[in-house]
This record gives C-alpha cells, sequence and structure tokens, in this order.
C-alpha cells in the first residue's frame, strides 16, 4: 500500500475553514481514496481580490490503485 | 511557579474552531489553572471518518499546584 | 517596488478567523497599500482572560511610497 | 535538465527499511530516471492495522524527458 | 474524541526499528487505544553504553477515554 | 530501557538559569532518573508580573522504571 | 478557485538565477496559469558534472482549471 | 548598543542579486547605522507581473541612536 | 485589542542576561505596554569588540493604543 | 571538559542502520572518545549506483582532549 | 575572504554562560581570528554528572588564513 | 564510501553567485573529492565593509579517503 501527497491552495472569501474545504473538495472530484489533509499554511490576499480572499494550503494524502 | 505543557488533538465534524476547543475543555475538565494554548496543527480526517473530521492539535499550558 | 512586514496579534472572544480579521482591520486602518497577511500562529489565551481568548499572530506585507 | 519531485509514503508490516523499499519500487514502476530519494518522516499506525504498519514518507526526485 | 500525544525514546542494542518497538511494546503495556506513532528523531548512544545503544524518539498518540 | 519526556516552564524573578534550575528542581521531586534536560525556549513575562519574570520551557527526559 | 504546487529542480552552468529561470520556463512549457514561484534550496553538483552544476529547487503555484 | 530589525522585500525584473539591492537601497535610503542583511526568502512572481518579478526578502539590521 | 511584535538586539560585555535586559530596556522606554519577550538568539561577537560582546536578539510583544 | 561535533554520511546498499553504523565505524577508527551520535537525515542514492544506496548523515560528538 | 564554522559544546557546573564561555575560550585557544559565536542550544546533563552540568552548543565562525 | 561536510563562507563585493564561488573554490583548494555543495544562508554585511560584502554560507560535502 503507497500513498501520494500532493500540495493544493483553496480560497474563500468566507473563513479560512471553507478555504481549506475549498481545496478538499476539489482533491475529492479528482482522486480516489483521499485518506487525510494537513494544514501547512493560512493566508489572506488583500490587494488583488475585491476583498479579503482567505487562503488554506494543504497536503492531500490519497492511496494509490495497486 | 512551574508551568507545565501537555499535548492534545481534539476533534469535530463542524470546524477547526470546534476542534481546538474540544481538546481545550477536555483540558479544562482534568486540570486546573489552564493559563494558554498553542495550536500546533490543523488537519482533517477522511479515510477513517464518516464525513470530514476537523483535528486541531494543541499544546496546553497550565501551572502546577506548589 | 518595495515591501515591508509587520508582525500584529489579533484577538477575539469568537474565533480564529475573527482575530486573524481584528489583526488586518487595524493594519487597514493604518497602512496604506496592504498586499496580502500571513498566519504565523493561533493560540488561545485562558487565564487573564474572562473567557477564552482567540489569538492569531498575523504577518503583514504592504507596499512601501516611493 | 530539469528534475521533479513528488511525495510517496510507503507501508510495510516489518520494517521501516522496507518501508521506503516499497514506496522506492512503486516510484520506479511508474517514473523514469529515478535519481535520488529523501526520507521525510518514519511513523507506525497502530489503531487501524492489524499489527504495526511502518511507514516512510520519502521524496522521490526524477530527471524529466527533455 | 480527544487524543493525547506523549514522547519517550526506546532503545536497543540491534537496530533503530528495534530501539522504536522498544518505546511502542511500553507505550501499549500502559495506555489503552494507541492510535500512531510519530518518529521524533533517531540516535546513538555510544560512551556510556557498552556497545552501540541506538535509540528512537517516538510521539504516541492515543486516545483518551470519554 | 525507555525513557519519558515532559515539557515544563520554570520561572524567577532573577536570570534564565534560576528559571531553568527552578523547572529541573520541580522535576527532580517528582520523577525518579532525571537524566538530561533540553531548553526549548527562553522568555520573558512583563505584563501580568510585578517586575520582569524570566521564563525557561525546558524538556526533561527520565528513565521509566522497568 | 484553486492553486497546485508542484516542485522542480533547474540546473545551469552559469548561475543560481538562470537554474531558477530553467525550471520556471519548464513550467510554463507544460502549465497554464503559472502564478508565483518560491525558492526552497541552492546547491552546486560537483562530482558528476563537467564543471559547477548551479541547481535551484523551486515550488511553482499554477491555477487548476475549473 | 541595541539593533533592530525590519523586514523589507525588495523586487527586481532582474535578478535575485538585483532584489536583495533594491531592498538595501532602500533601508539605507531612511535609515542610519545599516549593519548586516540577512536573506530570508526569494521567489518570483509570475501573474501579476508583465515578465517575471524576482523578490528578495530581506530582514535588515540597524543600531539605534542611544 | 491588537498587540504589535517587533525584534531589537540588546548587548552586553557581561552576560546573555544583561544582553537580553539590555534590549527590553530600550523597548520599555520607548513602548508603551510591553506584555512579553522571547528571546530568538544567542549569540557573540568576538572579532569587532574589544572583548567578548554577548548578545541576545529578542521579539517584544506591546499592546497597540485603541 | 570541551565536545566538538563532525558531520559524516556513511552509505550501505544494505540498510540505513548499516548507513549509520558506516559513518560511526569511520568516526571510531579516527577520532578517540565519541559520545553520541545524532542521525540528521536518511536517502538513497539511486541514479549513481548500481543499486539502492542507502545514506545515513549523522552528527557525531566526542570530547576533546585537555 | 573565506570563514569556516565549527560546532563546540563547552560545559560548566555554574551556568549557561559559564558553559558558552567554556567553548569559546577553547576556541580561541586552537583557532586564530575567531569573528564571531552562535548558540545552537542549551542542555543540562543530570544523569552522569555529580551535579547539574549546564552545556552550550555553540557555533565558531573564524576567518581562515588566505 | 563515507563523505563529511563542512561549513564555509564565501564573500564576495559583486554577487551571491561569486560568494558561493568563493567557498566553493577555497574548498577544491584544500579538499580531494568535493561531490556536492547546499547553500545554508545568504548575506550581506554592510557596517565593516567599504561597500556591501556578499556573503554565502555552504555546507561542502567531499568523500573521505578509506
Amino acid at each position: 500500500m503507497v500513498f501520494k501527497k500532493i500540495t493544493l491552495i483553496g480560497t474563500s472569501t468566507e473563513s479560512f475553514d471553507d478555504a481549506a474545504d475549498d481545496a478538499i473538495t476539489r482533491a475529492e472530484e479528482t482522486l480516489e481514496n483521499v485518506h487525510w489533509v494537513e494544514v501547512d499554511e493560512l493566508g489572506v490576499e488583500v490587494a488583488s481580490a475585491d476583498d479579503r480572499e482567505y487562503q488554506a494550503e494543504v497536503t492531500v494524502a490519497f492511496r494509490l490503485e495497486e
């Protein structure tokens, strides 16, 4: 059994929780067998967004097909 | 005056805030004189949970009785 | 174009999101051209607060006037 | 010449060495030109395994085709 | 559901794997519900041991009774 | 032979050395077989103390009884 | 909006700047919407190269198609 | 003698060296007695720049007037 | 309630404690409401000093006026 | 009593344990009074080796003669 | 002008300051042109010492002869 | 096969690349079999230099004679 990890950054105009969920939802749409997620960093983009854009960088671990 | 630190991981099906609160509440039930809490890591368990399980690892500092 | 970074700690009795927003709002009141914000640490003050005081230490990057 | 790095977690019921080898073998089955491997973390899964499951998280560097 | 983490250092005159197993076995003798283990550091004591003493510092996560 | 590590914070109105000694003395009062101590962090509390309160966070390693 | 991050190592016989550019150019050839790049590590390969081979490990962030 | 440290991010369309110089020059225009500079991070902005914008985050240490 | 953090380096020809006190005293002369101080690094300057010059880099947290 | 630390990388075609032993044995051949060893990093060289070459970077602490 | 860095651990039965001085004095006895010293870690050996043995691991930077 | 690592700091009045080359050239003058070099830190000395002195701290790995 081998897992692979990839790093995604989700965004939300609402909250850090939503930003993390955004990335996890994206991961689950394209990957089978997502097992766990680690939050690497939280941040807020201000200049290039209309409002505050909450960002959550997460590492997603999923089991590879054998 | 001496403080001790212990590490707990709280869980919630709702949010990271609830997961941290879960660990702090547990700490306050069993420890006197909790002074402050540091969030070490945030994560989400997906595979072994029905739904997303938000997790917050926290370090709890409390004052030891003299 | 040169950016400067400063470190603030926002507080809230409600949530980590509010604590981060508290620091960002303060930054925007006194600084022009805030570009982005990085969350350095999350914590909870228990002993010196009536209730749990959520804290978010953030680094704010803003563009200096030329 | 450009290299790419990916992160895998190998598992074994025997040892950390086997867990690392498990991930490297998987990498070599699907990637040409694996050059080197860095061990990021070692761990043991206990609760969801029949016995102790040794885990080795490794970063695999391979040369991209030009 | 709340987990607690403690840090142990296992020792062995044979190998790092045995040193880690030594600590995990000790944890399982005194704690219910050990879930997972992270290896923090590996080292070798030479001066105060007859032979090389392999050491593995591990953090053990276990579920607290409710 | 298995060691366990715990984290204490000693305090002193005099110096960082006294703050570290404060934590080590406390550890030796309640634990047999303290082997070594690592200094994790030094700090000074100003606001909630009459004078400067020096603090030393230390990790204490002690041998468990077999 | 979700970003993904990948890690590349560019090489150059001239300079660290060229090594970083090498990796970024490669990223832009195969990925749409590269947003920013972080330099993780700089190094020089000596033994297996005719001359000094400058290396720059970079993490490339790009926006995923929706 | 007391030093203070501030964090700046210089930018350049040419190279990392120019980006660092950009920040140091700015520091020397507004601060007396700059003593030394540490490079914290290097990066490249791609999306919001016409071309690659090299960035160097530096910490500048200067001696405070007594 | 928002706190700000700044980084100072105090110096002393006597000891690390004096070097830290040097920086804290300076902070208290120019800032209201200093709350706590973290020691980031200790060092000794030898070449450019007549004798050993002990240095303590500290981060000072103070409450901003509302 | 003063200790010195040096950093070695041992190699083995068999295992990480052998790679660490390789470095420690080399240290003991040339240094008196080796006291302890810390494992800094584990890796595997694939491209320039016939087979997998396990590598263990270790820091060796030894007591200096007075 | 090239500097070299070496790592020493000084010891003292009195204080961390004395332990650091112990290592620096040793460095100056055997090395010309010591320029600066960084404190890496502080610790206390308890088990193998009659009393508490304070230890300071320092990195010593000195200028190489041309 | 055993490698050893040493840490050097090269300097240049021109650029970080030259500072790194300065240290590598010095290493190759006195050491056989230099294999690779890692850049640990970049900095600029301002106060004690006529002009900006770029510095590159590098770790040099070389193969020991058997």
